[in-house]
């Protein structure tokens, strides 16, 4: 290879990202380089700055850059609704679609018998101390339908529906979906759940 | 979004790499931070050594961490042969084939009339002093097939067609190339280039 060894050694850290492979990181490589000034600087400084300061929240598991995120230190959203989801990037979808404005509970997985994991290894437990102490009213479960997903949403519900309220999201035809590229599973949960216009 | 200033900033910034979008980014800053000691901290500390120590080769153009790159300071390089490129992408590419042994020459780019790029604007004034002081003996020409890539090609031959050897990549099937799915362009180039077997 012609690039010297510190412009490789770049490469190949830059395709352990996923969605890039050695050829597009090549190609994103190149294009920092040319752009070092505007990007390639600006980048390493902020990927230091959250290499330095980025943490799982102690109460949700969300990542932020304190012990404890935004959204469990706001006060505006202690609304007693609790959205128990399998991971950050689910957190985040959550947040971007802007409808809900309570707090998360963020698992880091789901149960699944397969690779030995049990509650103990998800935040479950610390899901049902918050449910005691920050006086939930409601438990939304928000997890993929998955079979592990739906699992772990039967296991949490049978936990919490003695001492709470506990909801899962609807199932049914995508906003914009149309019915002959959905799955047959998705057809069917959509009629079970049919409703009166 | 949930996630503080700093990541959502780190988004914004990887989300301007060639094959990343919005959606992508969020998923490799994700994992990033899940691995922030293994692959965030080295990532962002080799991005500031590269932003730091990058720089055009002052002969050939190659990118390098030094004034004057690997090849064109290898004395061993020094072939006689001169294979002219478009930019450093293609410069790598030849590289990973392993089979050239001479040195590069990167354009920069192509002439274009249309985006008012001359020869002033490209590395070809440089080009024609490397021909005089490096006792080049073959230029090869490895543009783009394209009508601006040939068009450069044609005009640096004219050039030194009367001072050096000059040739062209041929054209043709590509190894494990279908004919089925090649375009009428390539079927007929290779088809005038036929040779005995």
């Amino acid at each position: 290879m012609s690039s010297t060894r510190d412009i490789d050694a770049l490469i190949d850290l830059m395709a352990r990202l996923p969605g890039l492979g050695p050829r597009s990181a090549r190609r994103a490589v190149l294009h920092l380089i040319r752009k070092r000034a505007l990007l390639l600087g600006p980048l390493a400084r902020q990927m230091q700055l959250v290499a330095d300061t980025a943490r799982e929240c102690l109460n949700c598991g969300n990542i932020g850059t304190a012990d404890v995120c935004d959204i469990c230190s706001s006060a505006k959203r202690a609304t007693g609704e609790l959205c128990v989801v399998e991971d950050v990037a689910d957190l985040w979808a959550m947040e971007r679609s802007g409808v809900f404005k309570g707090r998360y509970h963020v698992l880091g997985g789901t149960l699944s018998a397969l690779d030995a994991v049990g509650p103990e290894e998800l935040r479950i437990p610390k899901l049902m101390d918050r449910v005691e102490s920050e006086a939930v009213t409601e438990v939304i479960l928000a997890l993929n339908a998955t079979v592990d997903g739906q699992t772990t949403a039967h296991y949490i519900a049978d936990q919490l529906e003695s001492r709470v309220r506990v909801t899962s999201l609807a199932q049914g035809v995508p906003i914009g979906g149309e019915l002959d590229y959905l799955d047959d599973g998705t057809i069917s949960a959509a009629l079970r759940a049919r409703k009166e216009v």
